[in-house]
């Protein structure tokens, strides 16, 4: 997905949120607008959102020097969602369809995104909406036929809290899973600490893309994990950040997020607030 | 109210937004964005968010040519709020005080801003909230007490539509009231043309600010206006822009708002949402 004009704003407001979030003084968040009202500027058109808000939080980390600035943030959704997953489970256990369900379930954890918005969030009502509402784009079958004839899934995670939802999704899966989280702090995305403070390592082999930069950015992303990439049969991809780097990166990954913005929701032809379980397709 | 840097996301998505209702093909909204970004790179640390708002509107109108982007959306609002106006009148009737009541449902119609959000809101819905909502600060006795004490008010309209919530609370004053008008359009504030189409010439004479600018920006506004401005014992100035410039212009001023978004919010030291009643202060 390339990167719309109505991002700009939105890259604005991320800097803004992660100075802040970093401590940063008036003169340092000043430094920050500055930069990132030049970095855009000169946005090459075929840059991808998560591409620019990879620069826009070096900015912030560069000006202000904080690690994570996330960090506390990142811990309060996984404490909260780790306080759910006994009534997670229990939904799963009394489905007709528990594989159906918990692709909902992972998806309704997608609502932890701070790149979206700065507010806070119900996540058990949001779970009770997405677990009623209908598929805007419903690739569930197909995942599900291609779930039956691979030998492993790599997953690729989103954000912190999101994990426990997609512990949830990983448990009901018939194959062993790798796990790809970031390889350093970047937004409220998942870290390795991030996966293990959710008992990922229960379900699953946690690996990291390499890259401290949101969704795949293929020139970012270690070797180890590009030959993980392309040697999978079948790709998880979580949320937006996915979503707007893999949308055209071949049929064997599936995206499971929330429309979100109205970026995405227009690109993806459906309402914002939508949810999708959408095969990519072949640039 | 100085201009915070988290009012930079709001000026770039109100340029988007005028972009798109002016109708502006890909090649303009790509120039208002580019122009936009660099005249947030040389803002004057004094300037208030309207006297931005003006130059990114006029950014739009040089780009475009459109005249009058807001024009459908003023002239729906005008038409929805009129659909209310018996509505809004029972309750004033029905009211053991009816000034305080008039006072609140002129707050109420301030929910119509495309400055803050672009998205529609319920009137009704509302107006229900606010009538049982209590102020955040409440001025409304100090006003009460003014509005005995002067032969005429100062009336500064904000949006179309909120012009017929205006009406409501113009039929209850006990005095002539000279009604501020934009002199001619800028977002979706309000025109001559708007407010006699929501009635206001049957209750108000109708005057502007000889300005096409948000709010009450001094070296803008006509010879005309100043000179009202001047004179009037008693001003009521409605909504964000008019806050936003008018805080510290002195006690003669009452301010009637709602508190849309978060930079007015924690300038007024209230949550977001709040209505408020707030004599200014002297600078």
């Amino acid at each position: 997905l390339k990167t719309y004009f109505d991002c700009y704003p939105c890259f604005l407001r991320q800097a803004l949120h992660a100075a802040k979030l970093s401590g940063a003084n008036e003169g340092q968040t000043e430094a920050i607008l500055r930069q990132t009202l030049e970095l855009m500027q000169s946005l090459p058109a075929a840059a991808t959102p998560p591409e620019i808000g990879h620069q826009v939080h070096q900015i912030v980390r560069t000006q202000v020097g904080a690690h994570d600035p996330y960090h506390q943030v990142k811990e309060k959704s996984t404490r909260q969602s780790l306080a759910l997953y006994p009534k997670l489970k229990e939904l799963v256990r009394k489905s007709g369809d528990p594989l159906r369900l918990a692709i909902r379930l992972s998806i309704a954890g997608n609502i932890l995104d701070f790149g979206v918005s700065n507010q806070p969030v119900d996540l058990w009502q949001t779970v009770e909406k997405v677990i009623k509402q209908p598929f805007s784009i419903d690739d569930v079958g197909a995942l599900k036929d291609k779930l039956q004839n691979v030998e492993q899934v790599l997953y690729l995670a989103d954000n912190a809290g999101e994990t426990v939802f997609d512990r949830v999704l990983i448990e009901e899966l018939p194959v062993p899973v790798l796990y790809a989280v970031k390889e350093a702090p970047i937004l409220n995305d998942a870290t390795r600490e991030d996966a293990l403070a959710a008992g990922l390592d229960a379900c699953a082999t946690i690996i990291t893309t390499g890259a401290q930069a949101m969704g795949v950015i293929m020139p970012l992303v270690s070797a180890d994990f590009r030959r993980q990439f392309d040697q999978a049969a079948l790709v998880i991809a979580k949320g937006q950040a996915n979503y707007e780097t893999l949308s055209e990166a071949g049929e064997k990954i599936f995206c499971l997020l929330q429309a979100k913005c109205e970026v995405i929701a227009a690109d993806l032809d459906v309402p914002v607030g939508s949810i999708v379980v959408r095969r990519s397709t072949s640039r």
